[in-house]
């Protein structure tokens, strides 16, 4: 746990130091749970978004691309549930003023039964050593056994009241569990109420006349209100899909985890329309299309877990999540869901439009049914930044800092150095940027001594650096080193953009699944 | 005037017919003043971001990117003046309860008069036929005079008001010149009031821990409140620049011509430091290098106009706009303008942080000068969009339409057909499509005879149509034909990727200014 949090606070860290994210309006102390990205922060994000866009929308003749608008008629949200049921049960303490999600007392009380039931694990793996049973140990050692089954029926509970939305049952809970206030111990509670997770916001100037509206808390319902428009302008038949990327915001009450769970955030989603019936079928097809997605960038099999649920939302027929191994453990990365016709027949009831297809195969007109893929695209950036960051101990012993992003990720693709600053070597190196600028992101740097260049471009993600010297003038050559192996080749300035093209070819990348 | 209507009316058919731009919320008929992006818009778009993109940060040594969140402190909008003096003034009617903006109103009347004068001028054109002259007649004409004057001395009446922020003359001039309300020709008038354009919204789940947050109006105040995290951590020296692109929301009160003023829009910015004294220099290389990139776009040079700025804003000491011949006449696309060191003072005082670059030549520490180019990508899309949609006569006395988008821009770049659906023909095309959709957006059409396929490649903007016949078979060699010269050419199937490659490079596109 604290090396977790050691390695999570070096992730925060580096990701400040190298210019890839900052808290938002840092000068003024910063806005609670956004964040600004920096000059490599906004590269690496871009090519995160053209990786999944070539590969979703390019690469599949029945995808095409959607960008809505992040405002939105405000009936969008009656149709889709959210002005009615995307809330957070929150509760106040009357002493502290303090507010909180009353399902997170609830849980972080629980987490604290089981740190016990693990101190004793750490306690009997200590006495018992090597021949210590820890499977045998949690289901005959009676008090695990009971802290495992205090846990259970707590969140039994609490799962049964939100369900049936008791809020005077979570609110007993809490009051039976003897949760205390964190900040000041006391116990005074208020009641709980429901608070819905929209931003609000007025169009219009006056009072009377503003409508309300909501910045979309998702992206989804962008692509569901013009199904119709895409469908017919696209001349779209069944199956095919609609991709998007964009902002999306909500008011979290307890937003933590650096960029994982931010107020505002975007997200890549694609809707994938098809014949009802047939949606158990594809929605194997994107789990295993995800999945190879994922591996083609190479962040270890180890850091994936893939986590199908057993409780549906409401609209759900089935879904599951891709997790992955972020600093403080596995979390969701992206979701795939087979959301049913339940989006496309709210709108048609809201709005009065048909929102169907006619299908010339089976020669009627039908509701289609939707399969969400749907990936966070700051946790995405944050699932590769984090696996990328490396302490790496070297031969002669002493350590480096490297951060092996994919190549066809990474901000900068080279870095050029003159050996020295004088001796027209900076020229050369300046006329090789101008050359490879035209087709990557290059840098020049003439700073320090070329080892700690080096370091510098090895901490900054980039994977090549190339270095001019002295025989460059005469025979046009120059020692281009690779980040990971750290292996150095000299070769003709002439070749230079096909060995950086090769490295970052996107058919090769997909190809590594 | 009617000419211009009809060319606008088809330009939003035309973007809608073929996906461009769909209403937001259509199918709740529409959100005011927002709009979508469809399948062939968000390509177009992301395509004009690229451009931009690359030719400022990925061609700039000193320049870099950034993306800053959307919801920023408010302490942001209070150092930058947004929340003093970003206001409309705005009136109601009493009787119908239309608000309207004080200023527009007056400006409509003011265009009336002007119309009265046209009036006189084409009467007189009229009558004298080719004899006419107008720079005399409208010199001359006693009544075109005085409408000229009657103009004047509103307008100059208006600004002085509005400059001093007497809204009290405001109201006094609309009831002087009798202004009734268009809807019910009342002359029963509220008071004229300031109204903030930003959007509000609030942060925290309680009325009483809230914070009042704003939707940002502009992306620039994201860049400098960044400026010492990436001069830092970028390791950049003075001149340096750093470019955004992002969403920035505005609630007009009237907000019309499409998308050329939206309530949510996105801009693309670039703010440049420089020492200061150096600006205007500075400030003219960006004239000449922004007017650069518009002429490698090829939109046509008689569509531009430069409109240097007599008065300008606060805070600035040259500004100059790049207007566009959009379908309702020349408006704003761009403006570049040298605001001083005005911001980053402004946050320094409102932080207590230094925002100052320490220069090595002259060894000492100043708050840099601005130069910032700052153009809306939505009007940048109008613009491309707008001038690229012909109707041309062909030779055979047809016409058709032709969406003559640069190609580098273009959301598809080619289009693969089988001359008939058997004979294995739409298995070749597929294949080619398989190998070109690796680097290019590729596209199938098999529907209709090839001539209509053509014609709807033409209206979409596709530069290439690819067909393949019987022949194709024997000789592995497919028929390329060209949008704009319609001229085809039989070539191998193996030369297709180099010559689309070569159509739309970059450099050789950049190169045309």
């Amino acid at each position: 746990m604290a090396k977790q949090q050691d390695t999570f606070k070096q992730v925060i860290s580096h990701a400040k130091e190298y210019g890839y994210i900052f808290s938002s309006s840092e000068i003024y102390d910063g806005l609670s749970a956004v964040y600004d990205y920096g000059q490599n922060g906004v590269e690496l994000k871009k090519n995160i978004k053209d990786y999944w866009w070539k590969s979703m929308v390019q690469m599949n003749q029945n995808i095409v691309g959607l960008d809505a608008a992040i405002l939105m008629h405000p009936k969008t949200w009656e149709a889709s549930g959210h002005v009615n049921a995307f809330n957070d049960p929150l509760i106040d303490n009357k002493d502290s003023k303090k507010r909180y999600r009353a399902d997170v007392l609830v849980e972080d009380y629980v987490e604290k039964i089981n740190q016990k039931a693990q101190k004793e694990i750490n306690k009997a793996k200590k006495r018992f050593g090597e021949t210590f049973n820890e499977e045998e140990f949690v289901t005959t050692n009676p008090r695990v056994i009971r802290y495992q089954e205090e846990q259970k029926t707590i969140m039994e509970r609490l799962a049964k009241s939100l369900t049936e939305e008791n809020l005077a049952d979570v609110k007993a809970l809490i009051e039976e569990l003897g949760i205390a206030c964190p900040e000041s111990g006391s116990k005074n509670w208020t009641d709980v109420k429901q608070f819905n997770l929209m931003f609000g916001t007025k169009l219009g100037a006056s009072a009377d006349s503003a409508t309300d509206l909501y910045l979309r808390p998702e992206t989804a319902q962008g692509i569901f209100v013009n199904f119709a428009n895409v469908q017919k302008t696209g001349r779209m038949k069944i199956p095919f899909g609609i991709a998007q990327i964009g902002k999306a915001f909500r008011n979290e009450i307890v937003a933590r985890q650096f960029i994982f769970r931010q107020r505002e955030f975007e997200q890549m989603e694609m809707q994938f329309f098809v014949r009802p019936g047939e949606e158990l079928k594809w929605f194997e097809h994107w789990k295993e299309t995800r999945q190879n997605w994922h591996a083609s960038l190479g962040l270890g099999e180890e850091n994936y877990r893939f986590h199908d649920h057993e409780k549906m939302a409401h609209y759900a027929n089935a879904a599951t999540d891709i997790e992955f191994n972020f600093p403080f453990g596995f979390k969701e990365l992206e979701g795939i869901h087979s959301r049913t016709d339940f989006d496309l027949k709210a709108h048609e009831e809201h709005s009065g439009k048909k929102l169907q297809f006619f299908d010339p195969e089976l020669n009627k007109n039908y509701v289609p049914y939707v399969i969400e893929t749907s990936i966070g695209l700051d946790r995405m950036f944050l699932a590769i930044f984090s696996s990328a960051l490396k302490e790496e101990e070297l031969e002669d012993g002493s350590t480096r800092t490297v951060l092996k992003l994919p190549s066809i990720l990474a901000p900068v693709k080279a870095a050029v150095f003159p050996l020295v600053k004088k001796d027209g070597l900076p020229e050369i190196a300046q006329e090789i940027i101008e050359e490879l600028q035209w087709d990557f992101n290059v840098i020049y740097d003439e700073k320090d001594a070329v080892g700690r260049r080096y370091r510098r471009q090895d901490a900054n993600g980039t994977p090549f650096c190339i270095t001019v010297d002295h025989d460059t003038k005469e025979d046009n050559q120059v020692t281009i080193r690779h980040r990971d192996t750290m292996e150095q080749k000299r070769v003709p300035i002439s070749e230079l953009k096909s060995i950086i093209a090769q490295e970052i070819d996107f058919k090769t990348w997909m190809k590594k699944a």
